[in-house]
């Protein structure tokens, strides 16, 4: 099945799963609830909810449980990104303004946590402590992982474990425990709960991998941002870390990332950007997404077959063809 | 009893809440470990644990349990601060170095999310829904707090109202709920827990009030940063509106604030500091604190005589007469 066949599918569940969105960052305080709509408006592919109401099934299947898991993750999701805006300086993301480009840092601040906020006070609505739990624990994690970005802006001598430990904090964690909590919310059993935070923690690492190539490998149309965004603000990425361990490259590739940093974020990448696609560094990095994306099928066939399960097979197939 | 005795009698329960502060902080990423232990040896007066005991005294009195509420409430607050110098720009707080100026504004900024992650996952451990969900809709209320103060900043025609709605969501609520949920984890009959909120309410309305009398009023020396920080950064508090309802000092005081404004920050606040002390307004707003002082001290009068409710009578006076 497509994966637009899949939204159409779940069309009705994910309707309400966004207005649920949209009403929970609504407040008295208006700023806080345009700033919050505008973030919410750009979109994305909630794929948050989508895994959470797929894990649903796998148990007792009630939207209005799933709803209060879907609804702070993703707002999660969203407050993390417009934290990042201000740390990453960007003025657009998926091709409309930042909030702290169309207001300012400190709203985007604010809003930021102002979201987080609101994503534990959704989560609360379920009295289901372990999930409060497991979410707030998420958070703390997602917050080390930016922080180790930020750590290792420039940093060429950063290894592959540390660009690993990274994605999984930043991005795996949160994917993992929305398969995790769709299935504990359903009172799915523990076995399938396990096997559902294993494929989201794989899905998840293939996934951010792919985004990094993607950022060095697609138009500025297909990512909504011009390309070469990581390593222009110093975000060094799996492709990049492998190119440099070339030695043909590695010195000429050293020299044009200092020249980037040096520049303060207005430096041409398109030097470095040719000499990381000519790499060796990006079919390592495409088949490492492969094998992420094997375990995670692989975690699948513990599970009963039930519709679900083929639609979390063909996410993973679909994460691990994006087209760069 | 003098505050100093009170801290002095409880100090063997407040140095284990010290060590579980320290404790629930670290963590395998040693610039975030870093970052908070700075902010947590910058003391403060730890007087939300201080409620939170107090409380604790009116039901069943477990160290374990109060220090799962204790704990993510001063974290809350610590959190709020390190954005809030984000935002003010603040260079020292309490005399010592902000996160922000012996770091950067990226690092305070996660420093914060960091902090409020880790304090919501202390709660967690206590596996009270009600708890959490009390604790979440504190920090949204707080950023909401925030963004209002941004909103605000230089606008001399917001209403008093204005200022006190502000004041309750900044300062007023985290502090009712401290009383409050000391005395819910201890399972204190809800009348109780009722009235230790409107004790708290009332104490941290007088406290923020008395707050910002003392930025206008104090010393360097007294306050750990220059007097008049408020309306450098465009926070107009209660005794600034008061004066300008004074029109023998309403123009002089508007060019002044004016002056200011345009200076973005880099102007003296002497002339308007001298116009404000001169102002009726500053025994208006005394004679508030003492309103909700004498509020607070009404509530605890349906409450038990044990001891604790002496106590908290003491600090309500204490707050009372803070000497400016």
């Amino acid at each position: 099945m497509k994966l637009l066949d899949l939204y159409a599918k779940m069309k009705g569940d994910l309707d309400v799963i966004e207005r649920e969105l949209a009403r929970s960052v609504t407040s008295d305080h208006a700023l806080l609830s345009e700033t919050s709509t505008h973030l919410l408006k750009a979109g994305g592919k909630r794929i948050r909810p989508v895994f959470v109401l797929l894990a649903g099934k796998f148990g007792d299947y009630r939207l209005d449980v799933l709803e209060r898991i879907a609804v702070p993750l993703e707002l999660i999701h969203m407050a993390s990104l417009v934290h990042d805006d201000v740390i990453d300086n960007a003025q657009t993301r998926r091709g409309q303004l930042t909030v702290k480009s169309k207001w300012d840092n400190r709203i985007a601040m604010y809003t930021g946590d102002y979201i987080y906020g609101k994503a534990l006070t959704v989560a609360t609505e379920l009295r289901n402590p372990l999930v409060h739990q497991i979410l707030s624990k998420a958070m703390v994690q997602m917050c080390v992982g930016e922080m180790e970005q930020i750590r290792d802006f420039f940093n060429t001598e950063q290894s592959i474990r540390n660009y690993l430990r990274r994605i999984r904090r930043k991005t795996a964690l949160l994917i993992a425990i929305s398969c995790q909590l769709g299935a504990v919310a359903s009172d799915a059993n523990r076995t399938i709960a396990n096997q559902l935070y294993r494929f989201g923690y794989n899905v998840g690492m293939a996934y951010q991998i792919g985004d990094d190539l993607l950022d060095l490998l697609g138009t500025e149309k297909q990512i909504g941002k011009p390309p070469g965004s990581d390593i222009r603000q110093g975000n060094i990425t799996l492709p990049v870390l492998l190119a440099l361990q070339e030695p043909a490259l590695r010195d000429g590739l050293l020299n044009e990332i200092n020249k980037i940093r040096e520049s303060d974020g207005a430096g041409e990448t398109n030097t470095v950007l040719n000499i990381i696609r000519k790499s060796g560094g990006i079919a390592i990095a495409e088949d490492l997404v492969s094998r992420y994306i094997a375990k995670a099928i692989a975690a699948l066939n513990q599970l009963p077959n039930i519709p679900a399960k083929k639609s979390l097979t063909d996410i993973a197939r679909f994460v691990s063809k994006r087209s760069y």
